[in-house]
């Protein structure tokens, strides 16, 4: 049998087909290119039992997912993350049955990883000697150090308000790493400029190459098998660029072709930051695409950007699974961050915690039902963001005595 | 079946025995004590193969630990961290065989998580309310999280010289956080003293609870678990309190009685930096317990310990498997880490690159042969230690165009 069933990619905006054995960046047509497997013929050989005992991280799907052959991997040992119930903090806020699907415990610490792993092993793949991309922070750590593991040159160029760790994470991979006075969109400028310059040069950029897209989806087959291959009711995602959700849509479309789940499929939540809504703004008013929002902000650094290439297909995820998009300020998310930390015991990042944020206020109005099952994402660790912890506290000298707290 | 085959604790000095469904702290003798389980019983009924299809976390082994009600078990899916392979930094030391456990992969970004998540939920089931405990950062922040999720209070008393993140994962969770102008030695005298003080106190210190040693000790089963119930021939450890030593090999002894492994153990080998190496001086001594080392300093702080509750435990598992004790100086620590970075794509805590180093080194002499199978344990994220990394970067205005790395 095949180790990947990929057959060819496809433009989801003018339907033009395109090779999956060369090099490929967006359609002529401007689009993002989505991944297409033989599913009528993988139906025939796999089902949920083939993954009993199937090695613990994401490659556990390597059938849906595009590596040909298994020697160009490249992996930390991304994937299976926990799926944990949360069952103090949804006390509090009325919802039954709230769990989070944690992407800090994953290598480089954010759900990055897993575009990461799938994205450079194609690159390796394909034969892609160096490539440069426009990032918000994990995202360039993520590839920086896969691309390292891969022997693949890497330049990355991010705003220098971007989680400094990440930084570090660039510079100790060996990557070329610039930062920009400005946002990821300056950034992506600055690298589409390069990448015009040099043509061996890949330009990495999110959705701009078409396979991070099936990292991304592993999210959403990890939360299918982890719930016993029942679908939740509602899923949350902090949305940036937007491409989880649609890998997370793209998987559950995948499975019910496959007949692993049936046709209905989880509502699917849009999470952004008041500072910077454009999703929101246009499921608000039921257009296809979104506007450039201009003088963005927020502490959720990694949902900072102001417009997304991929934008029309996180919409229709939205309107197909009867989803909504709804927009969080800073301060409830920074208390929501301090209040899973002190019920349930994880430190999750501020895109994570406004995933919880939205949970509560759409019990509050009731779009969410008590009864429902309910999956937060939290897509990376809180240590990656100290910033967002004040942290006052006595300084002893040896042999004093310990407050009493 | 019982879910746990815990028999009782014993003195590893003293053999006195006492009862597991009660609070114990250390010996009356002064010793830690260890956990008893009933292996002749657990034999006839546990095989490998019953593992198959169990969660993908340290609870696969919950026969083999103290938890009685599984109902107590205070998990945020800690455990099966990956185990990679190291090829290309192999190749730069001449061993073959290369391979990392990294324990970066794991709720709160260090391997403390399995001392927590064992120690904590074994406290709610022995009904602790609050506890306190010393640490060196990891530590303290991974009881702290896991005491929230558990709903017991926590005091944490931590140098003021460790790394930074672990307060803010301290205070975030609520704990009551003390810093000290001072070394652990020093914020455990003053732990000491509240313990005393306040008898509700449960003193989580350790090896001063026996329990934080089983989380620890799945380490050494996973890593034959995923090498197939094969043993390495060398596994290296960064050696500060020296519980996850003394844990894997308390682990392998127990795979030997079950009859899992054979009696041929892996040579353990402790690694500590030049400016505290209290366990390599006892061992080039041939001492069967250290000594104080006195103003001890590495950048490798959670090996900052000048003197381990658990030394003797320590020496008798290097001796026992034939392994040693080696120092590493910071600067070759630091290379290391950028050269694993580079080469593989991960990001390593100081403590863990000095495992690499001593591998490195014990190559060299000849104590490591090229053909055998070697596990360098990376017992926590670089992310955790981001001043261990030098960044100078170009800060580019919008439109500016990208260096060439």
């Amino acid at each position: 049998m095949e180790f990947s069933f990929i057959s060819h990619l496809h433009c989801p905006k003018c339907q033009k087909e395109y090779r999956a054995d060369e090099i490929q960046q967006l359609c002529t047509c401007g689009s993002p290119l989505l991944v297409d497997y033989d599913l009528q013929e993988l139906k025939k050989h796999w089902t949920p039992a083939s993954l009993v005992g199937r090695s613990n991280d994401l490659w556990r799907y390597h059938e849906l997912l595009p590596i040909v052959d298994p020697g160009n991997i490249v992996t930390l040992g991304e994937g299976l993350t926990p799926l944990l119930r949360m069952d103090r903090i949804g006390s509090t806020m009325g919802i039954d049955h709230l769990w989070m699907k944690d992407e800090g415990i994953i290598p480089t610490g954010s759900f990055k990883a897993r575009g990461a792993a799938v994205g450079v092993s194609k690159a390796k793949e394909l034969a892609v000697q160096e490539l440069a991309m426009p990032t918000n922070g994990n995202a360039g750590a993520a590839w920086a150090l896969y691309a390292a593991r891969a022997g693949i040159k890497a330049s990355i160029v991010m705003p220098v308000e971007a989680p400094v760790i990440t930084r570090n994470e660039c510079a100790i991979s060996g990557a070329n790493l610039n930062l920009v006075n400005g946002l990821i969109s300056d950034a992506g400028k600055i690298v589409g400029q390069a990448v015009k310059e040099y043509d061996y040069l890949f330009d990495a950029s999110t959705l701009k190459e078409p396979y991070r897209i099936e990292g991304k989806k592993t999210m959403g087959l990890e939360i299918v098998e982890q719930l016993n291959w029942k679908v939740p009711d509602v899923i949350l995602y902090p949305t940036g660029g937007g491409v989880g959700l649609i890998g997370i849509y793209k998987a559950l479309k995948e499975l019910v072709e496959l007949g692993w789940i049936e046709d209905k499929l989880p509502r699917l939540v849009a999470v952004q930051a008041e500072g910077c809504a454009p999703i929101v703004k246009a499921w608000e008013e039921g257009k296809p695409d979104s506007q450039f929002w201009e003088d963005s902000t927020t502490i959720a650094f990694g949902i900072n950007v102001p417009k997304a290439l991929g934008d029309f297909l996180v919409l229709e995820a939205i309107y197909k699974t009867d989803g909504c998009a709804i927009a969080i300020d800073d301060a409830a998310l920074l208390k929501e961050q301090e209040q899973i930390a002190r019920l349930e015991g994880v430190f999750v990042c501020p895109e994570g915690a406004a995933t919880f944020s939205a949970a509560r206020k759409l019990r509050e109005s009731g779009w969410i039902k008590a009864g429902e099952t309910v999956i937060a994402l939290n897509t990376g660790s809180g240590i990656k963001y100290p910033e967002t912890v004040q942290v006052e506290v006595p300084v002893l000298e040896p042999g004093e005595r310990m407050t009493r707290g």
